[in-house]
């Protein structure tokens, strides 16, 4: 997976503006945000890597051409991918977060008072390096005490995990990966949900992004969701509104080992004072997130295996 | 109202690309479509009306350069702005439409075999005519026996059913207008509420497109809601997602003359035969629509008057 991005981030600027583009995974539609100022761009080993200010989303960070946060909207990723699984877990103490380098997810699963350890995977140092210098409301949890930061393929890391001990397995494993070009295409296979199965302990849960949501290519979405069903009976399909995401949307795929286990309501509730914490997340909006319109749940939930 | 617009929508097209930017109502911001066609341009006396086949959205129809409905992604509004009101009435028979010349609210409405009578109340006969030609699948029910066209202002339509008599009124309004620039802009203000209750019956209910979601300027949103209340005890926020919408999904302000009747909850279920019909819309999304991410519940729905 080490290989540079044929892409070049800077190029996809024109007359001040920021447009993001793919004919491969949104064909005929593209986003656009206006550019104040360029801050970062390279290629590191890996990725394209751009950092720019925009006139009204804060600052912004793009892989290979792809948004992938924005300070203005950042939260509703962040807090629905992580405390979706957490606060559906009865007593989470330790979790894994596989990508993610820009701190935006560590920084919720650090709210939880009961998680103990955070291993934080991250294959590309830059990312860290530079959420820490541009994105700091992001970054600002990477160096509490309870976070190690692994700089290392999450593939291995997972291989490694599979042969450990039940009590270095996780309770909660958040994929918080790219999109399925460039580094993190194998994250979108069946072997890569096999290797996190292997990786959560009895009562483990699962969460990825799903780098797609119903109004892209749901076919794909589907055989996606398919995939995960065939590793976990217990898969469920949510998402988070984003308005720099393609569609103003993502899709989450959650799974849990626990077959029995009801995904769709916290089986936690935030304390008040975690309650003030939260800008998005609710009670309420964890069991209305997995709540489709009608098409969309016949295709990701009814369609026979 | 009677003016034309300042916009020219053939000169949003560059370079094969349809740009929707408004520094007005979204700043920062621009959604883009591949044009395959230009269908039709023309100014009308009250707007600059543009059609346009995308590549991968279907035919586009936009008003005054805002995006109105692609064929892909419109029974998403069409949808939720008719059948929550709809569904929340124990019996609707008389409704009423204002705006939408497109058609597909009407499509919606005659859906429900309880309505017995529809009018249809637009501005603009350029709309109709453009709607039947180039959104058949829009403007099929136009020509339902239920259906009566009004080629009037929507606000003289509504002070004249303001002096009628009870029976006259409505039990359902839809106000699917275009947005608060151009002939549109007065539906917006507390008058227009107070027109709208004078012309629903006891039992009736409103529902308008907000021009707005909680991504946007929610300050004005929540002012708007405030409107609504001095004149609606009963008025609640309710969304749905369009992905050619701006930042994904649109405010819809859901209204009731009856303080007491629940607008969150259908109170009649789609028959089977009339869920087969509905690809968005089932009482489970009816019921999320109304849940919000904590920030904007606060600010919406929490906020002092």
């Amino acid at each position: 997976m080490s290989n540079s991005s044929s892409i070049d981030g800077h190029k996809l600027i024109n007359n001040g503006w920021f447009t993001e583009i793919s004919d491969k995974h949104f064909p005929g539609q593209g986003l656009s945000l206006k550019v104040e100022e360029v801050l970062h761009h390279s290629q590191s080993e890996f990725q394209d890597i751009l950092v720019f200010r925009s006139s009204t989303f804060g600052n912004v960070l793009v892989l290979d051409g792809i948004i992938q946060c924005s300070e203005r909207d950042e939260f509703a990723y962040q807090e629905m991918i992580s405390h979706v699984p957490l606060f559906a877990h009865r007593e989470p103490k330790r979790v894994l977060v596989i990508g993610g380098g820009d701190g935006g997810v560590i920084r919720e699963v650090v709210k939880h008072a009961c998680v103990k350890s955070v291993d934080l995977v991250e294959i590309d140092s830059t990312v860290i390096e530079l959420s820490r210098r541009y994105l700091p409301h992001m970054s600002c949890a990477l160096d509490n005490s309870k976070v190690k930061i692994h700089l290392r393929d999450g593939f291995q890391f997972l291989r490694d995990i599979g042969h450990a001990q039940d009590e270095e397995k996780y309770d909660v494993i958040i994929t918080d990966s790219s999109d399925p070009d460039g580094p993190a295409e194998a994250f979108f296979q069946k072997e890569y949900f096999q290797l996190l199965n292997n990786a959560l302990n009895e009562t483990g849960i699962l969460i990825a992004q799903a780098s797609e949501n119903v109004w892209l290519d749901i076919a794909y979405l589907s055989g996606l969701m398919k995939i995960a069903r065939s590793v976990f009976q217990n898969t469920e399909y949510c998402y988070t509104t984003v308005p720099t995401y393609t569609s103003g949307q993502l899709g989450l795929i959650v799974c849990a080992k626990n077959e029995a286990l009801d995904l769709k309501n916290p089986c936690r509730m935030p304390t008040p004072d975690e309650q003030t914490q939260l800008m998005y997340y609710n009670p309420e909006i964890h069991f209305a997130s997995f709540i489709l319109p009608t098409w969309a749940e016949n295709l990701i939930n009814q369609s026979s295996p």
